[in-house]
């Protein structure tokens, strides 16, 4: 297909287009003349999932080019493809601070250490989610511990809830790391249903990215339910 | 307690305290003299709260106020109450535009309306939510309907995924609302572990901003062991 066409089945602007290709997010199409390129299906695959990260995932441009040089190097096997791609996805923030209300450094000390480096409540988060995947037996995770951005995420995570005075152990967890494994099982079984390898890494990605806003949702609706069934609605 | 040591044992500084009680987020303690005033563990839970707000929820202040003016609205049973309270918590954002890419107004059309209004994927997007929700049995979720911000976020969100050209329809998300009803459960079931009616409204506030990217993490790292699992580690 040509540009314009590409422009109408993706909705995204020709303009945006030929930025995402000047920035290498998108490869060329296939010259056809000096002036016209001919589009495939697999562009139109890539432009979605560009979108995605960029507009429902707030990825940064550098941060899109990363991911997708992971998800085609063919040269990895599937789990480090997929694995390696959704590393350089950004994670989890750590939360910001008190900033612009007077709070200048620290205060009271206690709980609410706001240096960055590590402190008691991150150790023992640590210990806690060591704890957890020992538990759970999730050997992989285990095996590769903070080398994956997604295990530090949890530490810290579970490290910004005891500094709130919010603690939390592997007890409190495993049941809800449980449930989180089944739908990480109906995501790879969805994954597994596109034929070919490249849209089976490009929906791995777009689905983590994309996911994440309707499994929140559903979590909050079916809050509001279970309330109502047990309170009733008065 | 006096306002040093509800500082030392919340970690937040005397100033942002201070800043709290001006702003109404903090109840004023108890004088005990024209200079200082007594503080109790209320406070200090009131104070862990707001604080998970501001920095993990990044809630603007404004807002608090309003998610504690439910929160302590006695009249209200304890489903409206809770409802209230997190009715009153930011939703789900619209995606982001293609700010600054050049995209001025739409370009191709298609699937990508950005405009504002009612469009053809969130009609389509409303009565696959409404299909889930007749083959889940959540009736409360139903008569509700978009009265509930939730449920408004799940349709803004499934809209979304079909104009990024992803398309989940309820078939596909029945499962995974089931599995975050199991979440639901165990959620409310934490929250009645606590003694007091505020406690427990109070916690389910807290809960549902910092559980949030506990559960994501775990979400994360369950997606990396099964795909271990399924492919190896190469």
């Amino acid at each position: 297909m040509r540009l314009a066409e590409l422009s109408e089945r993706s909705g995204v602007s020709i303009a945006t287009i030929k930025y995402y290709l000047r920035e290498g997010l998108l490869p060329p199409g296939r010259r056809v003349s000096a002036t016209t390129a001919e589009y495939d299906e697999g562009h139109l695959r890539r432009l979605r999932l560009v979108r995605a990260m960029i507009q429902v995932g707030q990825v940064p441009v550098a941060r899109v080019r990363k991911v997708l040089e992971h998800v085609d190097d063919e040269s990895l096997g599937r789990t480090m493809r997929l694995g390696a791609a959704l590393w350089a996805l950004p994670h989890q923030p750590r939360p910001s601070d008190d900033k612009g209300l007077g709070d200048g450094g620290g205060g009271g000390g206690g709980e609410g250490g706001d240096d960055g480096g590590e402190d008691e409540a991150t150790t023992a988060a640590r210990a806690e989610v060591d704890q957890l995947l020992r538990t759970l037996g999730w050997s992989t995770a285990r095996e590769l511990g903070e080398l994956s951005p997604v295990h530090r995420s949890l530490v810290e995570a579970v490290a910004t809830l005891a500094r709130l005075g919010y603690p939390w152990d592997a007890e409190l967890m495993a049941p809800y790391a449980q449930l989180m494994h089944q739908v990480a099982v109906r995501d790879l079984d969805f994954v597994e249903t596109f034929p070919s390898e490249a849209e089976k890494v490009e929906t791995a990605v777009a689905a983590t990215i994309l996911f994440q806003p309707v499994l929140k949702a559903l979590h909050r609706l079916a809050q509001e339910e279970e309330a109502a069934r047990r309170y009733g609605l008065q």
